[in-house]
């Protein structure tokens, strides 16, 4: 191929950084590929690394060494984060959303790819991944947010099951008690999805009691992994008494008022 | 903010399209943001798309008029297909993933978001969605594979679930058989998932008899909605004849034998 410009150059390995974030290229990756020295290389790297920074885009971070290179990692500033937070509420404050019992539909909202990838770098942020394994969800409304973080964070998801699949192998299963409604429920996950002495960090959608969210952490304890974060999308403002302690939220739902057709639902302050 | 240099304008430009592909941003967008002349941002964009083209990483798409402006298309080639589904092959062909009855472990492989990006960018390369609503998947390992269609296509994800949730308000639910068992389930959507009238195309995992796929054509048609492709990352060489007669598979999984260890799956020849 013929030699690339510095234009082309950069637009080339935006495209490819991006599209991977924390996945580290190594320089000889970018030299073969546009067929150009490693000080062009080098500083091509440097423009975009200025780039991302002054627009606010993420931040390049480059890894001396044999295995070094270099990768770009999803930031987000408190400001990024208010206005996705805010949209999101914006669309969850729509009283039709209102389901019988004070339930939301949220359900379009969490299926959004473009949303939930914005959602997946808010977490990232929020997170210290460098010595995790593995994202965890639990089937089904967490996997497209755990999906995000999971594609952000450059770690591998793992969906915990409600049920036993023949097309999972042998699993560890567990019982655990729903905290806000005190039901028995089970959850399941295949011997291979975790190896042992690994970290984790939980994602879910929805937390109120904190049960499904202690039984992962006690599922994690039958794999000898240990949790190094949890996230969630919304949580309730009560009870201020949980089964898990830290986690962080990115909303807080604090009322849903039935008959005055009322959603109270707000960002986290702590991120915004 | 003081003017991007052309690079800067580069950089930021390629990142802002390729991650939300399918997304027309306007030439106003880029001129604000950058605090440039709209001649400016449209020498950037023929660069960005001269450069996209000749590296194989997608297209540019400009259109014209009030509601114009410029998106990106993810688009693959067939030598990256055949790139990725080998390596995916590779990984299958694994006799360790071979589990009692004939079955494959593939979560790690189906929750892999890296993995599934690429094969949401091959299936977005195979349809044509221009006219269609959704994105129409079933829980639960068919999730992260819609969910990067979905991002790659900018179409919503709408998930089928095998249970009634008080989260989805009032549902439609059906029967069908399983073409594989014979045995009979369920699977049910929220009524507010679908738009009657809408045009959807359905993703999912695994296809053997095509019952389950035959189910959700049957629940789309409850909703209105008509069908304009289905794509399955696996299907099974036999049976011939299955409940659907057209649909995409990436893989064709010919047979698992299980006290040879001998898995044999290869790429969908039209693809590659």
């Amino acid at each position: 191929m013929s030699k690339l410009k510095r234009n082309e150059r950069i637009a080339a390995m935006v495209k490819i950084l991006c599209d991977q974030p924390n996945r580290i290229f190594t320089l000889n990756y970018f030299t073969e590929k546009f067929n150009s020295a490693k000080s062009t290389i080098s500083e091509d790297i440097v423009v975009v690394k200025q780039t991302m920074e002054k627009m606010k885009l993420g931040k390049m971070e480059t890894i001396a060494g044999a295995a070094g290179g270099v990768k770009y990692i999803p930031l987000t500033t408190k400001e990024q984060n208010r206005e996705l937070l805010e949209e999101i509420c914006i669309k969850l404050r729509q009283s039709e959303r209102i389901l019988p019992g004070g339930f939301l539909y949220m359900t379009d909202i969490i299926y959004s790819p473009n949303i939930m990838q914005r959602v997946g770098e808010v977490f990232a942020s929020q997170f210290d991944y460098k010595g995790a394994d593995y994202i965890v969800t639990v089937e089904t409304k967490g996997i497209p947010i755990a999906l995000m973080v999971a594609k952000a964070t450059n770690l591998p998801l793992v969906i915990v099951r409600r049920d036993d699949k023949v097309t999972e192998g042998s699993t560890v299963s567990i019982n655990y008690v729903s905290g806000s409604t005190g039901k028995i429920q089970r959850m399941s996950l295949s011997r291979r999805a975790i190896k042992p002495g690994s970290r984790v960090i939980i994602i879910d959608d929805f937390m109120k009691g904190g049960g499904t969210a202690k039984g992962m952490v006690d599922l994690m304890r039958e794999f000898e992994a240990r949790v190094e974060g949890i996230g969630v999308l919304i949580s309730t403002k009560s009870p201020e008494k949980r089964l898990v302690n830290e986690y962080i939220p990115l909303l807080v739902l604090e009322e849903v008022q039935e008959q005055q057709e009322l959603i109270n639902i707000y960002p986290n302050p702590e991120l915004v």
